[in-house]
């Protein structure tokens, strides 16, 4: 592909760029996961971003630079998850009207999130519609730049100050990390993260983590080239369902991941629970998947200064109380 | 009374001593909630420190001070809570027995907790038994050392770490606080937190908020001396039902408060429901107090810069979503 990609001078910059609206997300450590898994674990809280995901960094990065003579003419972008909130928040801080293109039947935890930040929503079906389609006429129509969700320079650059953020903390506690772990859909967090520590932190190990059967990212490493996974049966992850990963992701996920693993759907159940009882984290199943590696062994950490990226939390409050009890009927 | 009081050096030893184990926790704002109070508002989350609540502070400041020659013999401490997780998981650590005396039907989860820090439980019955006296009694056949839940010099000092953390973070922030809430109980940790504010940020208001029936300590303030709140009806905020405050914190929140509140349970229950869906976080009810004082107006914020500390999380999964779903049947 001849797509420019980003360096790590495009993060430092989306870094500087974002700095005064995103949140400086904590990095935790907690002792009882440490025992267990023999390792020293931090943990970085996505969760606490604002918009509730990662998504709000990538989307600001982006629309931050549109020229303000383009402002007035919006954005729009197509998403039923974190996605939507991000862009419309993001959208909102600089007075940009967004217009999402939702599925119809999005769940309304989700529609109102998204609505609450001031976002107009078009609906499609998801049988009958091409939903990227759609969002093309209506940038064409309206003069209106559409905000990827993954395959995107900046949206890769912007989701990668996670990674910055991850290595100036560790410098700052003195610590040297072994590796790195994040969820993986389309790429984008995973390999913004993966090109700011490989230039940080050379040496350190770097994992995307996928579902099972949406482990997109996992078969293109092994063939050298974007293939898709062959998807079936809904993952729990409900926002980590792409099939494949995106140009600008793949590319540098090729280059710089060292690890490419797949989790099961019980895994990131039980990630879920664990989050919520012994570590009094609220997760979503799909903000999980590094942790869920960790868990479940998949990733051996014994011995390791370890970091897993937990990505969001924006999800039915009922789900995880399920997941942490599920013989008690809700 | 005469009992010595701590000073601001006393809490500078006890953060020294908990360092190398206890949690710096983080201090993070949300920028709804900001939008929501016209204010910024600081939440510091001690629902992550090690065992789930702030109660591992004072314990390990008391623990780490008994003499060697003195750990074999073990402390003792009464508690159905969080103050027994924090007595046992700092007893662990230097390998010191620990001895809980708990109510017959205390909640198994508590129960379980406690426990898989290596503690022995003792049980009582609540309506036959005096614990102080089953306790008293217990240290005196062992000679083990009783670690009192709120009226000890080291257990206050170590509590208001929690407040020299939060004025360190402030300056290194450049931020000028202008108040601190923190639930009261006995009133360990507010005035622990009092005291280090009023040393370390001279001006900043500092408020105890307790549940409506449960507030001894705003009775107190108001009648000059140690009185007993009515009672009745349990709180949702259980950890929170001390009736009156101890001697050693009162006679500091006397000196340091400049608020003492009272909040409704339903106010409690909607600061957990907001706290899990707006903010991402577990808060146990009793944790809530000084958000719900925020969020119910009981505390006038706007404009200002204030900080609310939730103190812990350590609760029923399905009690939380309750409180955000409470038409939907569990």
């Amino acid at each position: 592909m001849s797509a420019d990609l980003p360096v790590f001078a495009d993060i430092e910059a989306a870094a500087a760029r974002i700095a005064p609206y995103a949140i400086r997300t904590p990095l935790i450590e907690n002792a009882v996961l440490n025992d267990k898994l023999d390792a020293r674990v931090f943990l970085k809280l996505e969760t606490l971003q604002r918009t509730g995901s990662f998504k709000f960094r990538g989307a600001l990065n982006k629309i931050s630079q549109i020229a303000p003579a383009d402002r007035a003419k919006g954005v729009v972008a197509f998403s039923s998850g974190n996605h939507a909130q991000g862009v419309a928040a993001a959208a909102a801080l600089f007075s940009i009207p967004a217009l999402i293109v939702m599925p119809k039947d999005v769940p309304a935890a989700k529609l109102e999130g998204t609505r609450s930040y001031g976002a107009e929503v078009v609906f499609y079906d998801r049988l009958r519609d091409d939903r990227e389609a759609i969002a093309r006429a209506l940038c064409e129509e309206r003069g209106a730049t559409l905000v990827r969700p993954f395959d995107d320079f900046d949206i890769v650059a912007g989701q990668g100050t996670i990674g910055l953020e991850i290595a100036r903390e560790a410098a700052a506690r003195g610590v040297k990390l072994d590796a790195v772990l994040a969820p993986c859909s389309g790429g984008g967090v995973v390999s913004g993260i993966a090109l700011a520590i490989a230039a940080a932190i050379p040496g350190t190990r770097i994992a995307s983590v996928e579902p099972e059967n949406y482990d997109g990212m996992r078969r293109s490493i092994a063939a050298g080239r974007r293939v898709a996974a062959p998807g079936g049966t809904p993952s729990i992850a409900d926002a980590l369902m792409a099939p494949t990963p995106g140009e600008i992701p793949f590319a540098l996920a090729h280059r710089h991941l060292t690890d490419a693993l797949a989790v099961t759907d019980a895994e990131l159940t039980a990630a879920v629970a664990y989050a919520a009882r012994t570590l009094k984290l609220i997760v979503e199943p799909s903000g999980t998947a590094g942790l869920a590696a960790l868990l479940s062994g998949r990733f051996l950490s014994s011995g390791k200064i370890v970091v897993a990226v937990l990505t969001g939390a924006n999800c039915d409050f009922f789900a995880v109380a399920q997941a942490c009890a599920p013989t008690r009927p809700i």
